[in-house]
């Protein structure tokens, strides 16, 4: 079977263990460790308040190199003050002491605080992480390091919370590079596979601003840090930052993206055709990983996307689709299979967004079903069923502009409440 | 048993019925008189996408004195063309004439657009008003006008939609009058009961920016025009404005309050101490009203009120109040009676408002939880059972000024998801 978890890409190790922050047995620590270090990009919520983990990472990812990530869940070690902080430098000197110590890498065991270890936590907030369960548990973490699949599935599994299921998928991508081989001289084209793997977390809280959840991304692209950052950027962007569960960013949201350079390529150092082929795997990636989300959201049962049309601008397109994907009885509606169309146009009259209520027009999937701001008679049972399949299309024309956007929702179900009300108690 | 309805002020007569727009039998046309006319006053949702009945009233509210008001729910009358302007006028033509035609009063039978005539529609948006139906409705019910508490409750009944109680209340005043009598020629105080009385409807789709929903207030103290819509837009700004149930107004949210001048008052012309005495009458009805509203929520089975303080601005102050208020995770907390106040913390993080992470606290009743950016040990179990009473206060402090606000909010239940995913299917 092929590898479809974050060591599919060159040069990675990972770990998941249980640790025994999950009263339920269930893995809550996982690590990430690249032997020969990674060039690192991420980005973080734009939440006022964050977890001492976003904080002491947001710091360490400024280092060339990134050799380890070691993330929690069943804690977030937000609202935790300076022990808090110094409990999340503590889990990296951790991890880069223990690897150092179990598998001969370039981490050494420290005093200093390890700037080349990033660390993420997620979980409820307001209460201390357990430190003697966590050293244990990443001692055990970096006993079971290994490249094999299942070590990136129990990592995948030790960062989840109210998630159902793993989310994780792969895009491989040949980039054709210039080589100038010792023996002949002479200039050839040789193809070279580059492997981009992912795996999120993340079913409730969700709808960021900069980032969502925690995701983690492993890729042996050679590329140079400043353009993995842009990529990594503008793949979420148009991903996960289009996801909207329940309408608000978390206080611990992180994407990592972590590139070893083992695939062989050239390296990426210019905005060059090789460059966009890699960005556009790694949106495709990022879309992939965003629309599992939305599917295995809290209670959700199936997802759909808002495209606007016929915007005034960017911000107006992306506001009222954000405001038709967020809006309860839109989600209610979807969970019922309902083609309650005039939920959808009365979120959008409230974005606040230019509009010229005379043109206006909606469509569920392919079927017209509000046009030029008057009801368009149409085939009730038809549009119910679109809406009934697993992911569907709802389109907004304001007509007010020419410009697009799009936002991902899934529909409200009464899980979604039992999930929320009995999580902590 | 003490008349509680819109018929205790002076000066009013009422009737509800059912015209057949409500498939269960229920009352669905509603009308208010003042056969003497008012002065009226009104707020109106600020959606972009208008009811047609709002887009009339707005037009008919300029009227010196209004005679009458007609009311349906069932139908929104939103999203409906020209037809539904029509319609609109229609409603207020038939009402004028029928109401002429019944009871002699000062509206007359005109082929014109009765300016002095009010209306409003509430249920599903996109479908054309049933008018012969209506039409039917507004004849059986200018028959059944009555001055009486049935009268007036049957009007309550009329203008529900997913509501499951009416909610009307009362409020008596006495305002001292400098007399001058004309037996004696020499000035005295006579008492002068003024009566205010006030009628809501609305479960779902509030959160709005003017007004909120259908909110009908008597009264029938001696004003001047200008004076009535400045106590109407404060007290509903700090009532029904302030109430969150799930983030979105609606296309037909109007409030609207007649004051038949009848109390015997020498009438308000100035914002003199019996202005503010009125005007604090008023408050406090819209308050109780805003209320009973969050207690009767769609699935609601308890409210919550989030004071923020602190505040560097008012707007920042009422931003992260509706923040925590609309919060879907502290809304299924409340529900499950958890007191999970990092999700308070995060919705008030990610609200975009000026805060102090180091001085940020927050309280659950008269319990501190989270004081100066760091948890305190608490009595959870004093806590929960804080959260379990029917209305309790959740209190955040910036730490970033001085100033405070408020919004009203109620939990989240999935009896919420079932009404809205059943509402029209």
């Amino acid at each position: 079977m092929t590898n479809v978890t974050i060591t599919a890409a060159k040069g990675f190790l990972a770990a998941g263990v249980h640790c025994g922050i999950k009263e339920s047995g269930r893995n809550d620590l996982g690590l990430i460790v690249c032997p020969n270090g990674a060039v690192a990009a991420a980005v973080f919520t734009t939440n006022k308040i964050i977890s001492a983990a976003v904080e002491v990472s947001r710091k360490h990812i400024k280092s060339p190199r990134i050799y380890a990530v070691v993330v929690n869940s069943g804690c977030a070690n937000t609202c935790t003050g300076k022990i808090g902080i110094e409990n999340a430098i503590a889990m990296c000197k951790e991890t880069a002491s223990l690897v150092a110590r179990c598998s001969s890498l370039g981490l050494r065991v420290t005093r200093h605080e390890p700037l080349n270890v990033l660390v993420a936590s997620t979980g409820i907030i307001g209460h201390q992480l357990p430190m003697k369960k966590i050293k244990a548990g990443i001692a055990k973490a970096a006993g079971n390091l290994s490249s094999s699949a299942s070590a990136g599935l129990d990592f995948a599994k030790a960062i989840m919370t109210t998630d159902t299921k793993t989310k994780q998928t792969v895009r491989r991508l040949t980039i054709d590079d210039w080589r100038l081989p010792i023996e002949n001289r002479k200039l050839k084209i040789e193809n070279c596979v580059v492997t981009i793997a992912g795996v999120v977390k993340g079913a409730g809280m969700i709808a960021p601003n900069m980032a969502t959840t925690l995701c983690f991304i492993t890729t042996d692209v050679a590329i140079s840090k400043p353009l993995l950052a842009r990529a990594l950027k503008d793949a979420i962007g148009n991903s996960l930052n289009k996801l909207t569960v329940d309408g608000h960013q978390s206080t611990n949201d992180t994407a990592i993206i972590l590139a070893s350079g083992l695939a062989g390529n050239r390296p990426i150092v210019s905005q060059c055709p090789r460059y966009k082929r890699f960005a556009a795997a790694l949106a495709d990636l990022c879309d992939d990983l965003a629309r599992q989300m939305a599917l295995d959201a809290e209670g959700a049962t199936r997802m759909f996307k808002v495209v606007v049309k016929g915007a005034a601008t960017k911000a107006d397109a992306a506001k009222a689709a954000r405001a038709a994907a967020n809006y309860p009885l839109v989600k209610c509606a979807v969970h019922g299979g309902d083609p309650n169309w005039g939920r959808i146009i009365c979120a959008v009259g409230s974005a606040g967004v230019r509009l010229n209520p005379g043109k206006l027009s909606c469509k569920i999937g392919a079927i017209t079903v509000f046009r030029n701001g008057a009801p368009v008679k149409f085939d009730e049972k038809k549009a119910s069923s679109i809406i009934f399949q697993l992911q569907h299309t709802i389109t907004v024309d304001l007509g007010a502009g020419k410009i697009s956007d799009f936002c991902y929702g899934c529909d409200l179900s009464a899980e979604y409440v039992r999930v929320n009300a009995e999580y902590r108690t």
